[in-house]
Parts: structure tokens; C-alpha cells; sequence
């Protein structure tokens, strides 16, 4: 049983039927007539007007919307331990041609105005420090902490006041939206967001991600920044098709209900162990390594996360009877 | 009746039958089982030991292998209808970090030594001037032409004589290796290229290109490039099941082969018309802008290609009846 | 007697006085009160409001001019023989994180309208091909040809009609408007020029170039990539101070006009042998291997430029009676 | 009287009179004579075989260094409080195309093995994580802090274990070397440093700092790499004459040990205050914002760091006495 990454779990059927139906001749590139639907698509999900790419990878996502926002001489304020800091291999440097990333500090890498401040008050307003140009966020961040509504509304404001561009990492952005219980637009858009990498592939998907932009206006570089970036696929029907599915009768948020739930089972069996409070589709428990090795060969599979720490993550199909399974059996370590 | 585009041809049932068939769970990124048999299985195909990474894109394959042959500040010498040079949004240049190209003439967008020292001989030897690192050329040309063993040879020892690497973009190197009838090393490694982009997207794949390191120690330095690209997939198990099933009883050649038939079909049935010899599955004719609308009209698709001239492209799954269609609806013209 | 090149030249001796006189502490970098004056000294010269940073080279200073201007997804419109192209390097890909030059052709290393509509008209609307994004042009050319006024008023008005930025390298900028003799705006700014390189080193300075923005609001984002590119001198006081006593008395323009009349004089004993109308200090003429030697063997120093020719150059202190000697000796050949 | 920075110090007149002995005729960018001596005048200078390139910056310097050693998805251990780190507005992301600083801790702004394994350790060995490939350290430090021959000699011990390369921004380290009484070689390269940023300006230069290859096989790509950056001036003799003259007779030996014994003097008067030992021409003193206000009508120029604390730099031509009446004043205070 399968707890090691939403990454290493199937791609759901409708996804697959919905690439199979668009298994017919049409225009290479972007020219083919699911791509075309994507805008208007997405701005109904959001409630408004969006400009949306696909893209192979989150960190592509990620990396065109920070080229989008930050001059090359720009810096970007992120948490310490984001995604785009740690675990993507220099990929925003690469994109944006050297911006520099600015690491705040914040519990269960959330950031705050407050943490944001500490950061780039001090920095003079001269060229021999790099000036912050935006800021980027993770919803829900890589702790699985999800922003709500509220403390994304100070973010936005604050970016507003400092004109910072706000960017979100939304990997794992359906997890937050199924935990808020808001619409999608509450949990990015409407707090003033102005590009979010919306991730379906953790989700059920297979290769597809969208880079959605509420500032439509800055869609247009996207446009050329992804061709030149090796990411305008030749056959991207398939590409747009797989977002298409996802947004059909939200099968993006009741997979990502799914998963959380999954993660609610088997964090509610293993309270005291908790490291964090389970808001999204991961679960990080205090485990020495014997117990580790223990529920490993009971046929668990999870990463370690650092000494004495294990990280769980619950899929759109992880089966419920699954998670309580694990959960017993942590619980009779 | 499409000749649009190799793009935008459909996915081979096999391809299907792989994906579907890799929709297990398995662990992300490159991890895999799959990923793990890739340089083994092109390793046999080309009689030497071979790296081999997926991409999702004949652009991001070309650019990663250029970007390790060459150093920012270094050239690359191509022809100057190379598909880097005229249809790739710049992505050269983003990835080699700002590397350029040295363009060089040749007949049917094809390079030989001299066309090559033609450019390279007036570089000066100093740093006022990029010097030249590395050759690209394309198997098959973008006008559909075919280099012979001979040519590359001699290609190959020119490049090792002036000490600059050789790379080769083939996005159409299966229909080359098919006009040719050789072995696809007598057609690559087996003179000098150190660096390959095996296309298989236009050949019946979905979304899976190869980049061979004919020289596996650049591998290593590639697979970093590879994620700062945003180009690693995180269910790379689906890529890497798309380039298994292409090799599996040589599927890429069979394709391969048909399309070129189709190519040979409907040049054969308009000598008089063909602006290049057809080699591979690009037909290139004279076709005034009344005749090209007479043949729409009769519901078969292409790209005009210049004045007074187009291109017809065939594919793994064109017809023989509709290439001998196409065939004589032009000679009923 | 030197006729090698511009920068073989010495350092004018009211240079080496400003630059002495500037000897005193003050603030470093760029807040000293020297350059805190070059704003208001070249609005005042060029009959506008500027912003002017120094920069120790004209290739830097070209090339922040250029990215500046064009995104690092862009083209720029430059002649195939231009400097930027030729000569720097690759230092515009440098600069601007891979922007790409698109080369027109020209009588004299000059451009038109029409060899720019040339180049940009065939430039397809889509993604995979570089769009151009600005022109970049050279006054007085690399063959030493100026661009009179109504000519700057043509280019510009097509910069402005096709929505292209229009950057001037002006290496020889001082002879361009000595030979002109019309204002220095109307040889640049009066005719839509952004930006231009305003050299000083080849007409007496010796290490400060002026970057003149007739676009202020472009000043900004320059100062940061001077001080990214490492061009932020700590003393510049040295280099405000180099450039001031340029402007002083009109200096940079006393010393262009003795450095084209040498070329006149010398152009004028050798009608016959000229392969270019000689508009500013760049002589060049026809001459045979053994007539090159000949001359050599005497003490004259030049380059050969192609076969069967050389260049000649003349400085703000060639002596009359040098260039006249150097007209006999060919005229004796 | 100035202690505000050796950047605002003048030019020394050995410097002066060298440059205006450089004004004669010369061939231009490095091609000159004085130019041509650099690589053996250095080369005795540190006991063996060096290549040196001149730079107008020591941000110049730097970062051609790490562009060297570092390709562009590679990492460079450095102190967090370094300057290429804090104050050169983001330049080695500008010159390595995106290389990363990894920020490791440390007294006095030194690095360790201890601080350096620290960040390197957990690293994880994949591509998703930026993988260190060389190490920076400046000497003497940020904070006037200087590496003794044993420090070096287990930093460099390290870097050869790990397999990093080494660089050394020597912005100071004339003063260093004057600190520690041992040779240039025993401070730098004996104990395993590749490159060294050597420091001239800000100890009597006007625009020349040395960039130091002990590793001569980086300085081929290294001049490709200046002219690129637009850092090759083209009346390159002046920047040689002023590293020539420092060199002779040790200039940039008596310079230093002058700033030194100034800075020994002030330190001396106002031990209680100190917050850093003394070891080159930095002092770091507690100083009230009234204090500091008070010294400061008393003619006396200096920058804040920090809250309650500033800095004080002496220069080659800062006089003994001035030292004196400054202890005296703070000691009145």
C-alpha cells in the first residue's frame, strides 16, 4: 500500500477516456480546438477572466509564472523550505535568468506579511541589493497547510501596498480548496493572486498542469517563455484534454476530498504521533526508524522526513479501508 | 484528408496499450522501472553503450543536448533553415544560455564540410569573435532529405578534425533510417554524433522524445539540465512507456516505413510538380494558391510552404488510397 | 605613424586633467557629485530630457541598452555586419539572456526600412519564431557611412510604426555629427532613438563610455543591470569626470572634426584606390599584399581588412602632415 | 576627515604615474605590452604559475571566477553575510546564468569545514536538489576577519575531499596578507584556492582589480567570458600600468600595512567598543545614533551598520593623525 507520493499513484479513468476521445487528427501545438476551450473553461471555475497554458511539470508551471512577474535582476520572496527553494533544481534561476529567491521564515512553510517584512524591510533601496519584485506563496504549502481566505487576503493587500506580484503554488491546490469548503477563487484569485499553478497531475492526472493567469495581460510572454522553453508540446490536445477532464463535473475536487479524507483516517488514528495538523492530503507523524521499519514490512511504503519523522500522502485513490489499515497498525507499534 | 502534419496524426494503439499498461503504481519522476530500462533497450538498438532521458518535447531534446556540448559563450554551426534556427522560439538560446548559431548554407537545408568551413574558416581565433563548438545537423532535413552514410561520415570526421561536437536533431531520424535501410547506428553514432533527438512524437508517440548520449558521461550533467527545464515528469513511468513500446518489434521503423510509402505514393503521382526528391514523408510541390484551393476544397488539408508551393506531410496511419487520392486529384488538375 | 585603430590612441590631455582633478574623496560608486551632473549636462547637449550611466565599454554599453529594451524572448533588427553581431563576442546574448539578433543587409553596414521590412516581414505571428522587438543601428556605420537625418527620420518613423524600439550604437557617434554637422539630436534623439551608445573612448577618453537614455523611464531598471553586469565602478567619479570633459567646450566634437579631416586629407590623395565614401575617420581602400607591406616598411601601422584591402583610421591626434604623408607614400605605390 | 570607505580614498600617484607612462600608443584591448607582462609579474608575485586577466570591478572579477567553476545548475558554498551574497545586486546569478548561493553561517563572516558541511550534508544527491560545486570566501572577511595559513589550509583540504573548487574574493586581501606577515602564496593559493579576486582598488588603485587564475587552464574561457560581459576595454594598457605599479616595490604590500596601522591606531583608543577584532582596516564599533551624530559634526565620515554600530575604513593615505583624533574623539565622547 502505496503512502509514498501522490505522484506515484494512477492516472483516473475519466482522464484516460478523456485523452483517448482526443485521440483524433487536430491542429499541432496549441491550435487544436480542446486548448482553445481552456480559457473560458477556467474563468468559469474562477469567476473570472483567465488566460490558461498548459504545462508538463509544476515546476514549469511555477518557473514561466515567476519569469512572467520578475525581472531577471528581481528577487522573489518565498518560505525557506518552498518547493521552488528546495526541490527544483535551481529551476526558478534557470527561467527567470538568475532572479533571486528570498527566504522567509513562517510555520509549516506559511508565510505572513509579518515574515514577509522581516525579510525585505531591510533590504536598501539601492542596486547593490537585489529588490523584491513578488512573492510566491504554496497553497496548500509543502507542509500541507492550507492559507485561508482570510490570511490570503492580508498577503494580497500587503503585496499590493509593497507592489509585489503574488504568484501561488497550487500543487497540491485542490487539497485546499476541498479543505476550505470555499470556491476556488476564495482560496487564490480573489485576494489579489495573479498567477497560480494549478496542479491536476498529483490529482489523477498524467502530465498536465495549468498555469492560470488572472492578469490575462501576461499571458502573452507565457506564451512565447513556454515555446521557448521546450514545453509547447506538438500534440497538446492531449495536454488540454486531461485539464478539461479534470474540470468536468469537478472531478478535481472530489478527487482531492477523497484524498484528504483518506489522510483524515489515517491521521485520526494516530493523533499523538502528528507533527502537523492534517489539513490537506499529507500526514507527517513522529516515527522512529524501528517503527519505520516495522510498518515497511507490513507492506507500507513512505518516505522518511528528516530523523525520527515520516511523511504519509493519501491519493484520489487511496482506499479508505487502506488508510485505517495503516492507521492500526501505526497505532499497534 | 489530413497532410498537415506529422503533429497532428493520432497516437499508435501500442503507445496506448503501453501507457495504460504502466498506469500502475510506481515511484516518481525517473525512478521508475520503466525509465530504468531505457539506456539498455537503446543501447542494443544502436550497438553501443547508450544514456538515454525522455523530454516532452523534439525542442527540449535538441536544446539540452546543445546546451551540453557547448559553452554559453560558444557556437553552434547549423543551416540556416535548421528547424533551432527558424522554428523554435528561440529555445537555443535559452538553454545554452545564449550560445549562437553560425548559419551555413547547403541544398535541401543539408550541411556538408564545406559549407560548414565556409563559416567557420573566417572566425577569427580570438575573443572578440564565438568560436564554433559544435555542428547540427538534421536526419531527415527539414526539406525531407536524407544524410548517407558517406555524408555523415565525412561530416563526422570533419567535426572531429576541427575538434567540435557533433549533434544531431531527428525528429524524422526513423523515416531517414527507413529511406536508408540501414542500421540506425550507420545512420548516427556510428560517425562521430555524440548527441541524438530521436523523434517518435510524429511517428505515432504522444508525448515522449528520446535524447541519446551516443557519449554517456554528458548524461549525468543532462539529467540536472533536465529538471531545471522543467522537463521531469513526476509520472515519467508514462514516458518512458511511450519509448519501450515505439521499440518493441520495431515499431518506429514499421511507421516509419509506411509513411515514407505514402510519400513515395503521392510523389509518384506528380513527378513533374516535386521540388525536392522525396526521401523521407515531406513532399514539397509547385502548387499554385487556386490549385492548393482546388485541393481543399476537395477536403485534403496542408501547409502552403512559400509562394506557389507546399508541403504534404504523410504519417504512420495515412492511407495508401488517400496518398494515391491526393495523387490524382493533382493530376486532375 | 598609427592608422591601427581609434583605441590605439592616447588619452586627451583635458581628460587626464578632469580626471586628476577628480582625485579628491568623494562617495563612491555612483554617488558622487561628478555623476550626479551627467543627467542634466547631456539633456542640455542633446536639447532633451536624458539619463546618462557610464559604463567602461561600448559593448556594455550597447548591450544594456539592449536588454532594456527586449525581452530576453525577443529579436532585434541589426545588419549582418554590425558589431554587435560581429564583434562583441556574443555579448548581446549575454545581456539580454538570449535575445536574438536578426540580420539585414545594407550598403555601407546601413540599414532601411526596406532591409528591415525584409527581414521581419516573413517573421510568422506565432510563437515559434523570434519576434523582433527593436532595431539597433550604428552611426557612423562600421564601413564609416552616416545616417543623415532623413534617413534617422525614415527608420524612426518605421520603428514607431511597427512598434520596435530603436537603439543607436554610436562608437563613432562624434564623427557622425561632425561630418553632418547638424545637432547632436538630430543625428539620434529628434528621429525616435531610445537609447544610445555614446562613445568616447575611441575620440580621446579613455575607459568611459556614456549609455544615454532618451527614455528616462527605461534609466532604472539600467542602473540595476550595470551593477549586475559588474560595471559599477567604486570610483566613478573617474568616469563622470572623463565624460564631463568631454562635453566641455564641445571637445568630443573639436576632436571628431580633426580626426575626419585627417581622413579627408588622406582619402583625398588616394581617390582611386577608396572601396568606401569616406564620411568619418575610417579609410578603406584597396591595396595589395606587397603595396600593404610596403607601406608597413615604411611606419605605417593598419589592419588589412579582407583580401586585397585595408582599413585606415584617424584619430583626434593624427597629425595633418601624417596623413598627408601617408597619401603620398600610396600615391608613390 | 573620511573613514567612510577605501572605495573613496584617492588613487595613489605610483598609480597615476604608470597610467599616464601607459599613454602612449599601443595596440588595443589586452593586446598591449604592459598587458602581455601580467601573467609572469604575478606569477613571481605568488611562487608560481598564474594567468591573470584584468577587470574594471571586483564583482567582475568575482563572478568570471565562479562562472569558471561553476556551470549554470550547480551551487557555491559562501558566507551569508559575503558580498556576493549581500551587496553586488545579484551579479554571480547574472554571470554563472543562474548558478545558486548556498548560505552557510559563521563568526566574523569566515567559513569553516564544520559551517560548510553544515549545508552541504543534506543535500540530497538527485537532481532535485542544487548540488554544490565550488566554495567562495572572502579574505580578508566581510568584517575585516582574516583566514590564517591553517584555516585556509583545512578549507582547502575540504574542497579537494568534497571535490569543489575554491575561490577567494580578495577585495582586501593586500590588507590580509598584511595582517597575517606571510606571503601572498601562504594566504591564498598554497593551500588549494583555484581563483582569487585580487583586490587593488580600494588600496590606492583607480579601476583595475586582478583577476587570478592558479588554475592557468581556467583562463582561456575566462577571456571569452570578459569580453562577453563587456568587461575588455579597449585602451587595456591603462588597466595593466595600474596593477603593474602596484606590484612594483610592493606598493600593494605598503599601502596595506598603512591602512592597517590606522586602523590599529583608532581600534587602540576605543578597545571597549570594538565588536569585532581588528584585523585588516575595518573597525566595528558600538556607537549610539547620538554619538554617532556628535562624531559626525565633528567632520568626521563613516557609515552605520546596524543598530548602535558603525563602520569605520581606513585607507592607504589615511594619516596617522586623523586615526588619532578620531580614537580621541570617540574616547571624549
Amino acid at each position: 500500500m502505496q503512502f509514498l507520493s501522490d505522484n506515484a499513484a494512477p492516472v483516473h479513468p475519466a482522464v484516460w477516456a478523456a485523452m483517448a476521445a482526443a485521440d483524433d487528427t487536430d491542429r499541432p501545438y496549441d491550435a487544436d480546438a480542446l486548448s482553445a476551450r481552456l480559457d473560458e473553461r477556467f474563468s468559469l471555475l474562477f469567476e473570472q477572466e483567465c488566460a490558461v497554458l498548459w504545462t508538463s511539470t509544476g515546476t514549469a508551471a511555477n518557473c514561466i509564472a515567476l519569469a512572467c512577474l520578475v525581472p531577471p535582476y528581481g528577487g522573489i520572496v518565498c518560505h525557506s523550505e518552498a518547493h521552488i527553494e528546495v526541490d527544483e533544481g535551481g529551476a526558478p534561476g534557470f527561467f527567470t535568468h538568475g532572479a533571486k529567491l528570498l527566504l522567509a521564515p513562517g510555520e509549516g512553510a506559511k508565510l505572513t506579511p509579518q515574515a514577509i517584512a522581516q525579510i525585505i524591510d531591510p533590504v536598501r533601496d539601492d542596486v547593490h541589493q537585489v529588490q523584491p519584485h513578488a512573492i510566491a506563496i504554496t497553497q496548500a504549502s509543502e507542509y500541507g497547510q492550507v492559507y485561508t481566505p482570510g490570511e490570503l487576503h492580508r498577503i494580497g493587500a500587503y503585496a499590493n501596498m509593497r507592489k509585489l506580484r503574488l504568484h501561488m503554488d497550487g500543487a497540491r491546490f485542490a487539497n485546499a480548496v476541498a479543505y476550505l469548503g470555499c470556491s476556488p477563487a476564495q482560496a487564490s484569485a480573489a485576494h489579489g493572486v495573479d498567477t497560480l499553478a494549478f496542479g491536476f497531475i498529483k490529482n489523477g492526472g498524467m502530465s498536465a498542469e495549468a498555469l492560470v493567469f488572472f492578469d490575462p495581460s501576461l499571458a502573452a510572454q507565457a506564451r512565447y517563455r513556454r515555446k521557448r522553453a521546450g514545453q509547447l508540446q506538438s500534440k497538446g490536445r492531449f495536454m488540454a484534454a486531461q485539464l478539461l477532464s479534470m474540470l468536468e463535473a469537478d472531478l478535481w475536487l472530489h478527487n482531492a476530498r477523497h484524498a484528504n479524507a483518506a489522510a483524515g483516517e489515517l491521521a485520526g488514528g494516530a493523533r499523538d504521533r502528528l507533527l502537523r495538523k492534517v489539513e490537506a492530503n499529507e500526514v507527517f507523524m513522529t516515527l522512529s526508524a524501528p517503527e519505520a521499519a516495522a510498518l515497511r514490512a507490513q507492506g507500507f511504503s513512505f518516505y522518511d522526513w528528516g530523523e525520527n519523522a515520516v511523511r504519509f500522502v493519501t491519493c484520489w485513490n487511496t482506499r479508505a479501508e487502506d488508510a485505517a489499515a495503516l492507521a492500526r497498525a501505526i497505532a499497534a507499534l
